[in-house]
């Protein structure tokens, strides 16, 4: 059986360095007290904590490349919601034993995702327990870039990226609660719940152009209110612009608002922006590769609520429900 | 039952400004996707974090405003360790229930140290899930300023604060391992197990003056051996001169051995000096308030390893096991 230490430097320590060395990253690598990193000059660090756990959310025996993946992803779509370029992370878990080959897929999943992004391991904590895997990651952001959810203003559009809804449909299908059209959309479904993309390369290029964002974890419905409340603003949503998937189709209609609307998981990007900022954002769309969809408006001020409605314009009066992991769904 | 959000909001997100509002301290407060913070011009943020898991850490019956103030001071210990001065933290914290008493109490204890060391919360995350405790803490230090684990020196001075054991004994006292000699020592173990004392203060006094520094949270025979093994240096160690407290001496030898040796959870800091600086590591000592005793000297360079020596400069030989997660004592 691993020691702690040999687990340590076996499956991460070694690792830990593989992304380009920049003299500003983790300058003592891993083994010392503290990491030390700093922003570039003109630069604040972005920072974001999110603590995964088994049966909560996700199950006890999925693909461990997969976990290690969306452990990491999760976070960078938090630096992607602030316009912030990935920089490090520390890695602290907790795990009932040492089985190698689950340490082994679960840092490869991990580590791929970290060298695509150039995102150093600096530190980390390894211990005995349930398995809980809770990652910190920092990202540089110049001074005042920053996309924030309090910066939403009256007449804004309001956009999404990609496509809402797969993750929680496939959640669905695992569940039981429905099955998906055919192989290839529950393939696509499972594969956006379990290896979402973090859009960081969008939200670099947002910064600037768009006025508030943050990425949707728990659905759109309950993430656009965090932008309203901060804002003290209101909005209109028009239900039939917002992205979804052609399989997406096939599920009965209250399923499938409650997966677009309010299923969570799918880190994409909502943010606003002002109306003459739309050939931009268009532009911006194309060149990273990602579909942004206009789907609301921000309204005057007032008590933060959204207003739904169809593609006729005529209001819808929807029962949604977030996740909140206290009431589970 | 308090909601997630409720839950964030009543016992943390309203504190999290407590400390002294600082420009470059989380612009945002609690809420976005990120924090931000920027250490101050010319310095760098250190970083460390650390897991905290029921039955393994802690008794799952801990008081809990203990178990608030200890989860923070580990952390705080390794900004100790490095000579940087708390700035933030970020709180993930797994909850089995909404146990409102339990909430209160473990936030009241964490922020009271929070508040001593002006250090803010400034973002987090809340799950359902067996009890994990995942805090990661930043800290200022000048760019050269950090006291590392590599930088001891042939001859140098081996030290340490404080007295070391009185944690493990608690435990021992807790396990049923051995009895405390009086009401009074049974009250200071138990203190010195639950509520360790960053060396905050001396850590930071000590940049500059000490080579290489660590934090005692595994045991000195360990930890000791961490920075021989990153300096690629030897060590002699006078046992007799580690210091203890009196009621530590009412235990058996070897049990004693044990607990200052090898016990764990200490928190002190161990720190290597040339010889030339003990006037000024004696007033350092006066000016912190914190005793600091000499315990041994760095050897030649050579494979890393601990010469035990007693009073008399005989040889020992001793057999201490370290704490491992992988490996429960």
């Amino acid at each position: 059986m691993l020691s702690e230490f040999s687990l340590i430097d076996r499956y991460f320590a070694r690792r830990a360095k593989a992304p380009t060395p920049r003299q500003d990253v983790a300058p003592l690598g891993i083994g010392d007290d503290c990491a030390l990193i700093a922003p570039p000059a003109g630069h604040q660090l972005a920072i974001s904590t999110d603590m995964l756990v088994a049966g909560r959310h996700f199950f006890p025996d999925v693909d461990p490349h997969a976990l290690g993946h969306k452990a990491l992803a999760v976070n960078l779509s938090d630096l992607a919601a602030m316009g912030a370029k990935p920089h490090a992370f520390t890695l602290a878990l907790a795990l009932p034993g040492t089985d190698e080959a689950w340490l082994q897929a679960f840092s490869d999943g991990m580590f791929a995702l970290a060298e695509r992004f150039d995102c150093a391991l600096v530190g980390g904590d390894t211990t005995s327990g349930p398995l809980n895997i809770c990652i910190t990651v920092f990202g540089d952001v110049a001074h005042d870039a920053a996309l924030r959810r309090d910066a939403a203003q009256t007449g804004d559009d309001i956009y999404v990226s990609g496509v809402l809804g797969d993750a929680r449909a496939g959640l669905g299908v695992m569940r039981g609660e429905w099955r998906a059209p055919d192989e290839a959309a529950a393939s696509a479904w499972q594969r956006a719940l379990e290896r979402p993309e973090p859009r960081v390369a969008l939200g670099r290029a947002l910064s600037g152009v768009a006025h508030a964002a943050l990425d949707i974890s728990d659905g759109l419905a309950g993430d656009l209110m965090h932008i309203l409340k901060r804002s003290a603003v209101r909005a209109t949503v028009d239900t039939d612009a917002v992205p979804c998937s052609d399989a997406m189709r096939a599920l009965p209609g209250a399923a499938r608002r409650q997966c677009i609307l309010a299923g969570g998981d799918d880190y994409e990007l909502c943010f606003t922006a002002p109306q003459n900022a739309r050939e931009a954002i268009a532009r911006i769309g194309e060149s990273v590769g990602v579909p942004l969809t206009r789907i609301g408006t921000i309204e005057a001020q007032g008590a933060p609520a959204i207003a739904w409605r169809d593609g006729a314009g005529a209001p819808l009066s929807l029962t949604l429900q977030g996740f909140d992991h206290f009431h589970a769904d």
